[in-house]
């Protein structure tokens, strides 16, 4: 069952029926929501080092907005940003309920990761469509960086899955 | 050319020439290396917002090697770590040298990618000589994590390579 958390979206293959003022719109918007995802959810986390990590993602989407909105700003001199209402691929939304147990919080996780994976090849999308180089690195930069992200949930996600393990492993000092 | 930051070390194949303790061991080693290579690495980097992510990636694998000496710890209780000359796959060092371009960085950063990469195949090694889910459990974590540092780093790389555009974009604010 998707959670309230996350709005699943358009298809990939949707990317051509936008012009790329509405995709930068939509991927400005994303980080926004996922930026406020994981600030909303590293609040309702109380195992600090995982807590740290969440609150590292947020602040790494609030990069990524500020260079989005930079390449915006450069590609469409003096207009504020438009947000389409349509999204493609999943939308992660603020955590506006109490999480009662490491079972939600392993879900929200989960759901994060398929959020993070198909940003990655949105991104990928966005570079076949601009056609500057220092745009297409800025859209590879942007989908690494979601390919890091993804694979730092999954680490999370494998270990929390044992949740005994987890909380008697991540007590360890620096 | 190899530079003086990385020591190619053992091919992976080579994995089943040692005892897991050795390995373990290895391990340990490569964390403590690819800590001090990054923390020396970000001393030598001026651009604030590619110094965080250093010292970030130095954080995490402090974290590593706490959670490795744990598990080590746990497998054979009162001993001091062994740690054995020959290592598998390449081995970070210090940088002790001053780096003079961007050119420099990027170099040092490919070979850190190229660390991570392998380290990350080295804990999947690992995970298939481990017998106890906990420990299977812990491998898959720590190849995640340096999957991500792969992913990471790609992520930076590729837009160093464009200094220009980088030192523009990276001055942006949060």
């Amino acid at each position: 069952m998707v959670p309230p958390e996350l709005d699943e979206g358009l298809p990939l293959e949707k990317v051509k029926d936008f012009s790329l003022e509405e995709l930068l719109g939509m991927a400005i918007k994303a980080e926004i929501g996922a930026r406020k995802f994981y600030q909303s959810l590293a609040e309702r986390i109380e195992v600090e080092s995982l807590k740290e990590k969440i609150e590292w993602l947020a602040g790494e989407e609030g990069k990524h907005e500020a260079l989005l909105r930079k390449m915006y700003e450069s590609m469409f001199p003096g207009k504020g940003v438009f947000f389409p209402k349509e999204h493609i691929g999943p939308e992660l939304k603020p955590v506006a309920r109490e999480l009662h147990s490491a079972q939600d919080i392993i879900e929200l996780i989960r759901w994060a990761m398929r959020a993070e994976e198909i940003a990655a090849h949105f991104y990928e999308e966005i570079e076949k469509i601009v056609e500057t180089d220092d745009r297409k690195r800025l859209m590879r930069y942007l989908s690494d960086m979601e390919k890091g992200h993804y694979y730092t949930l999954r680490a999370e996600y494998e270990l929390l899955l044992d949740w005994e393990m987890y909380s008697q492993m991540m007590h360890v000092g620096p």
